[in-house]
């Protein structure tokens, strides 16, 4: 479907290009991946997003757009079946809510909790957790979340928070830390063993042992200062 | 329209809950506005929003909305005349791109400046002028925006930015600075005035003088930090 006209801007192991993909493949629309090096970035993202200049960058029949979530809106008006948002406005309120919640509060914790040592990656796991806690009983035991009243189709949320089945446990491993525990946050663990067979998702996650490389390397570069890839 | 069932916790000098207010406003939904003390938070405010505690919350026939980027939509999906959002995507795409820039772009760094001194001061004040000048050729200049093409209605980019017109100059005063050099910002200066001058903004601003006296004591609390409000 209109695959000649749809480009992507990437990085391999950016969750947030993921996600747009994941989107893109819900409903179907072919596209052209354009791989960035956001170590050496090209001409064509500093043109394309000259504000932010990161990835992921979607250019539509000439059109561009930025930022994952609000490129998740754009695929979801553009091409309106298999909806991602719900229809009830309530409803779609909080998925936007969690979707940014599980950002703020779960990535941004889990990524401090691996940039750094000591008391200060004790007080981001804590943080992280906590907020986990709060994610396996308003997302992961909910209604808008695969496998809720038999739902099959991935929507809004399982694509926002999709990042903490693959890439969450990664951080994990680099940092010698344990987050999802299986036994404290059930519905979040069966909902990853979901989400990780799901058709759509399983042959589009980048592989574990280069992510390993990757966020090892990455976070002994940013260990004593925890920001970097996220703003990079 | 509607009245009784909507219900708005808001704090007075909140450029948050106040950007709710506009918009309920422009669609002319009736709503009980209940003033929350930040600072001695109500049982009702942690009931309604355990996981922030922080306005504005919107009650809407028993169903409660938080954050106010979150709440604009809903708004503008339940209530549809007068419509906040343009209707093409990728327009509705860049208003929620420009919105978002300002707020973590602009906001945080003119609040920033505000709360530190010296070389934090003068970098925070640096970084918001470079987000002004991207604000005064995207956004100002363009087309989303109250006087563009004669446009005389309130859209969701007047509503997501409107704090510029009446904080930010508290700011300025406050922290005494200057960011909106009306040289440098011809088309930031010519959008405040008709957005001051707009019928539904005009009486529904907190006092200046008030204001004043407020941002000069929080600032003063937080003056090490360069935290605090906008997080509580």
């Amino acid at each position: 479907m209109e695959s000649k006209e749809v480009k992507l801007l990437g990085f391999w192991v950016s969750p947030f290009s993921r996600r747009v993909e994941w989107a893109l493949k819900v409903k179907g629309v072919g596209y052209e991946y354009i791989e960035e090096d956001i170590f050496n970035k090209s001409n064509l993202l500093l043109e394309l997003n000259p504000v932010h200049k990161k990835v992921p960058v979607l250019v539509h029949d000439g059109k561009v757009i930025a930022e994952s979530f609000i490129l998740l809106e754009y695929v979801d008006e553009t091409w309106k079946h298999h909806p991602l948002l719900p229809q009830d406005p309530h409803q779609r309120a909080l998925a936007r809510f969690w979707a940014k919640f599980c950002e703020e509060k779960v990535f941004e914790t889990a990524w401090n909790a691996l940039c750094s040592k000591g008391e200060e990656k004790q007080k981001a796991l804590e943080q992280c957790k906590e907020a986990m806690e709060k994610m396996e009983e308003e997302v992961f035991k909910g209604k808008q979340i695969l496998g809720s009243d038999g739902r099959s189709n991935l929507g809004y949320l399982d694509i926002a928070v999709g990042w903490i089945s693959h890439w969450l446990p990664v951080f994990e491993e680099v940092g010698s830390m344990q987050i999802l525990d299986p036994l404290q946050f059930p519905a979040t663990a069966a909902w990853i063993d979901r989400f990780l067979n799901h058709p759509l998702i399983k042959d589009n996650l980048p592989p574990r042992e280069k992510m390993l490389v990757y966020f090892h390397q990455r976070s002994q570069e940013l260990s004593s200062t925890a920001q970097g890839w996220i703003k990079v």
